[in-house]
């Protein structure tokens, strides 16, 4: 132990080691619930990519595990500590690089915030469209680790979608750099789509070439209430169907708009069993909005109301953006999934979600991702009650079972952390995980980057 | 080898299993030029995954090596054939299993020929953007294995974008299936996009779930003739600069137009030095033309005439489409290359081009997906002046280097096969290409798909 702090001392600047227990606890988990975290050994906040490299040869040189951190927003325990392990958290290395408008890319450093990066393109009439909800917080290099989604994915897809280039510290302090800064290019593996998602197991991302795309005009929403789960269900196909582009396509259940309600007194329709919401940001969002209210009203829906303009349209997605925060209000504990399956089943994934919260006599939230078939389930329970809290983890993990049973994934977004190990194992099946260990092999033979975490 | 036949006959038709020599040399090459190609001793034609497995699994009990294909329409040489191989094409693993709209996805076998796949989703409303040139006879398994682009690229991007999940037969026979037929799904590494590109040195595909995208407008396109590349490179970067996103932006310089009219007598303007053409496939085409017509005009174009119609627009992406072909009739022999950079370097790298094809006194004709900063400089040469033949690949090696000086890669779509093996290693550098081999190892240990390829 002392070992390792001398090393590490040698070649950081002292405000670059944390030490203090008090202060290394408050570096111990992401925002996980349930998932187990260790004491570290110690917390390092490197400003610089040799700085990054001295740690992991130390770490290489003394067999010590590395834990790489962003914001810890992450929802499924990947940036929870090992004991003994060294935090390497990449917040201060948040340096924008660059931003250029004719190669439509940003180079950045990991710990740049997603909201700060979003805001700075867009002054210069560009758009990183990546916004998971915790966009205000959440750095560009957590969003790498976990490839996170958000509301903008069902036109704009994932995070992985917009990295083209990665430099990579690796387990044993080699700088590797990946990918490129050209819109095209086939040279060898895609090993920067490898790094993506692989929850600091891989390497340690320090480095970004991000794509961009220019600014689109400002989306209109629309709200849509319906008396069921299976009509908003029916709308959301038929949007996706009949070839519409929503920028979003949101749904919220009854719980979740009371629960939004309660916390924020927002005036959500409280009697209605979904709340579907649209948006467009194409040339004439209104037109687009009046075929989409048509579709809604066909599907069944009582109500169908756009908004005026961008500041009601900006309160809708407010209680949109909410309803975790909302959820994990009505009891003492939650668990959020995030089961991913395919839109022609998202019917058949609500439907079987309300059975499974009645069979476990459970509150169970949904919001979604409608128009990607991306449900989170959020199960509300009282964690002092023993017998509760054993029924959320089965209901859980029911969920996650009706997911695969639907040709869906465990995790559409969160990622497996520690949260989803074992489903993981159950997704992939035994070919596929194998592959994926000898993957870790090639890249971290040691196992010294974030272990426990994924597999 | 009489052990080889003997084993693949024991789990094949005997219509899939060629042995006759005359009719294996039809399958030792594909389209590029100067890569060596080896006599296969067995061809086999599968129908079923079982009999890819069956195959697989004989290769690696004999240690014998693999050569998947497709139609061979690739111009790297990555589908030759190596001596005593089996080669193993996949064209008749050709149906469409399904399409569906509601989740925008297409099940195919990789065999499936790219037109027909498009006119199959097209029929539905659906369209899937992956154009290469030679999209009238390539296969989608050829595409995904070599990452194929094509004109859309610029606003629609490449296959990889377009993969969602795979199925793949390993090197000893067994299944992997990888991805996921949702829209979002982020359980454990990505290998289904590590196998795209990865040009049948890690497994066989046997399966894809493609993404489509609604039908979009048809577009319109505009020609403009400018009196220097610099010129026509500016307008590239103002339009790209200012947002707009052209469903393809492509140039072609004087030697290609004088090419292609003599191929096809097309009446392309022949003393113009770069003609660009751009298309919008948007709700108002003609408005987003009238606008790129201006930038053009403020870039120094001569002409700018928009087509009237789709039919005139056909007529303009026909001549791009047979660039290639009318270049390779310039003289006996071509090589092509495929150089991406960052589209601020496109005015660079085609002045350097010119510099360096001043330099080796060679006809070097230029066709570029120019909104992507993807070059494909032809090298056209007397194959029996030995003279002349030196020169063209000095030349070719040359404007690969620029390529990398300007921060671009050798190559944006076709990818590395036997042509760019020793450039590959510079783009990568050391640490690069050992994580590459490594990979590799951790999918084929005993190095029997394709070797020779990549690396």
């Amino acid at each position: 132990m002392d070992d390792l702090l001398v090393q590490l001392r040698a070649g950081l600047p002292p405000e670059a080691l944390i030490t203090d227990p008090d202060v290394m606890a408050s570096y111990a988990r992401d925002m996980a619930g349930f998932c187990e975290a260790g004491a570290p050994a110690a917390v390092v906040l490197p400003r610089t990519v040799e700085q990054v490299q001295h740690v992991m040869r130390t770490a290489t040189a003394l067999r010590v595990p590395v834990v790489p951190q962003g914001a810890r927003t992450g929802l499924s325990g990947a940036a929870n500590a090992t004991d003994g392990c060294v935090v390497l958290s990449l917040v201060r290395m948040d340096r924008i690089l660059e931003i250029s408008a004719v190669d439509r890319v940003a180079v950045v450093e990991p710990g740049v915030i997603n909201a700060v990066l979003s805001r700075a393109v867009a002054e210069k009439g560009l758009y990183y469209p990546p916004d998971p909800s915790s966009w205000e917080t959440c750095t560009i290099g957590g969003n790498i680790g976990t490839a996170a989604g958000g509301l903008c994915c069902v036109k704009y897809g994932v995070t992985a979608e917009y990295v083209l280039g990665l430099d990579v510290v690796l387990a044993d302090g080699r700088l590797l750099r990946t990918g490129r800064r050209t819109a095209k290019g086939v040279a060898g593996y895609d090993l920067t789509r490898l790094f993506v998602g692989s929850e600091g197991t891989l390497g340690i991302v320090v480095g970004a070439v991000l794509g961009l795309k220019p600014a689109p005009p400002r989306q209109l929403v629309l709200a849509a209430e319906f008396p069921s789960a299976a009509a908003a269900c029916d709308a959301v196909c038929e949007i996706m169907a009949r070839g519409h582009a929503p920028s979003l396509l949101e749904l919220m259940d009854r719980t979740t708009l009371r629960a939004v309600n309660k916390l924020a007194h927002m005036g959500l329709p409280e009697t209605t069993e979904a709340l579907l919401l649209a948006a467009f940001d194409t040339p004439d969002p209104a037109a687009d909005l009046a075929a989409v209210g048509e579709l809604c009203t066909a599907a069944g829906a009582v109500s169908v109301v756009p908004a005026d303009d961008a500041a009601e349209s900006e309160l809708l997605l407010q209680a949109r953006r909410m309803s975790l925060t909302a959820l994990e209000a009505v009891k003492s504990a939650t668990m959020i999934d995030d089961v991913c399956v395919p839109r022609s089943k998202l019917g058949a994934m609500l439907e079987g979600t309300a059975v499974i919260a009645e069979k476990y006599d459970l509150v169970v939230g949904v919001c979604a991702h409608a128009g990607d078939g991306n449900t989170h389930p959020v199960v509300c329970f009282d964690h002092l009650d023993e017998d509760e809290s054993r029924r959320a983890r089965e209901s859980f993990d029911e969920i996650m079972a009706l997911g695969l049973e639907l040709g869906g994934t465990i995790t559409g977004e969160h990622g497996v952390g520690v949260l989803k190990r074992e489903w993981l194992a159950r997704e992939l099946g035994p070919v596929g995980l194998e592959l994926q260990r000898a993957v870790k092999v090639a890249f971290d033979p040691l196992g010294l980057l974030n272990p426990g975490k994924v597999f």
